[in-house]
């Protein structure tokens, strides 16, 4: 199971500041406590970062990896950014994202297939969101096609069905986690997801997020989700993301099994 | 979803001593208590109860049922208490139990018959606990197979996959959700399945029970289990089954869903 920590992300100011100013105080204590809580993967979320996103990430990268030893996921709509990142990258790398938009498969799928990295497929069209998981599906197939043309392995794609609120979309939910099922059934070799977890409860009451979160996780993670990005340092997701992996059998029991990472 | 409220149980002292001595009140209490927390059934667990087992149990059906307006799962494996409850007992009772074995179904399917009640058939017979999923298909074809010949409808079978605690039986925990899966799609109709939860978390740190409990009831919904036999003063149960009944759309999202039963 990929447990790709959220925290570092341009929308949070502090880290927004730090970008700009290169201090990487923030980021590194940010990076070392979500290793610590259990992320074996990092998100490093710069935005569109037009003007000056190669420098960033490529700084980011270098910096990150010299104080954590994970593999990232570059996060940002900037191939070049992307690129600059992959240079400098040690292990391999997750790109996030392309969609299942023609122009961007064929900007960013050939990043992949370059640099050996991984990538995230948005099951996104220009048309907007997809209506169910048969749609889901059908994006996904054009994805993998583009995949196979640009020579990435089929095992280094993450499909993503999108995640959506529960609060004013919920019967989407349920189509998500039927699109994580059928990815896995529908495909051969069976395909692997990843989801951005805490949008489901976005405007949902706080005192009720880490509920809402953990437990579509637990239920992701049941029909075969293979990754996540999520809070490591929220304790109910680690809690979820280790006692299913008891449950399925994955991990060992022991009684102490969630203060192992 | 059937909550059913494990708590008024021969095991506990305080309610063998109540039914020993015909007292209602702490009974009465804590059927009210469960009702209140979200249980729509009451397993009422008079064990063995060789002797006075028909008079007892007729008590208890006719006591509850005066006091809560729920039907009542009758948990006992003395037939003849088992059919002095029916007797009494208002709406659609739940037999708990019978086993796959030939006599036992013998014994108990013409009851449910008779009553035009529901029955829990256990996937266990004279041989020991099922070793897999597989194993569990088998035994509960002998359940319903008893079922069609003694005309009790397969709408009104729950199959029992017979939990065991994780803590010496981890492989068997990931067979009993792949049972219940199986149970569903293999049959037509789908057969519905139930599980006493807590047995999962049997041996487990007292501080550890909740999680484990709650995250197996969770992944068990998921593949489609329809009944627990659960304690639903354990707001972690409740939570569970409210939030996994909003994810899977089958009732309306709202900030306050926690609050409603």
């Amino acid at each position: 199971m990929l447990v790709i920590g959220e925290k570092i992300n341009v929308r949070t100011k502090l880290y927004a500041d730090a970008f700009k100013e290169r201090n990487f105080e923030p980021i590194k204590d940010m990076a070392i406590q979500q290793v610590k809580a259990g992320a074996n993967m990092l998100d490093i979320n710069i935005g569109p970062a037009r003007k000056t996103g190669p420098e960033l990430m490529l700084w980011l990268v270098e910096n990150i990896q010299s104080v954590v030893d994970v593999p990232l996921c570059l996060d940002t709509t900037n191939a070049e950014a992307i690129e600059a990142g992959l240079k400098v990258h040690k292990g391999k790398a997750l790109i996030n994202s392309t969609s299942a938009d023609p122009e961007r498969l064929a900007l960013l799928m050939p990043l992949a297939a370059k640099y050996n990295a991984m990538i995230i497929g948005l099951t996104l069209a220009t048309g907007g969101l997809p209506r169910d998981a048969n749609e889901r599906c059908a994006l996904a197939a054009e994805v993998m096609a583009s995949a196979m043309e640009h020579g990435v392995p089929l095992e280094d794609i993450y499909l993503d069905p999108i995640m959506v609120p529960i609060n004013g979309q919920q019967e989407q939910v349920k189509e998500i986690l039927e699109a994580i099922k059928l990815f896995r059934e529908l495909n051969d070799p069976p395909m692997k997801s990843v989801i951005g977890l805490s949008n489901v409860s976005n405007g949902a009451p706080e005192e009720m997020r880490g509920l809402i979160n953990s437990t579509f996780l637990t239920m992701a993670i049941t029909v075969g989700l293979e990754g996540a990005i999520v809070d490591p340092l929220d304790s109910m997701i680690m809690q979820s993301v280790k006692t299913t992996s008891v449950i399925l059998n994955q991990s060992l029991y022991c009684h102490s099994y969630l203060e192992t990472s």
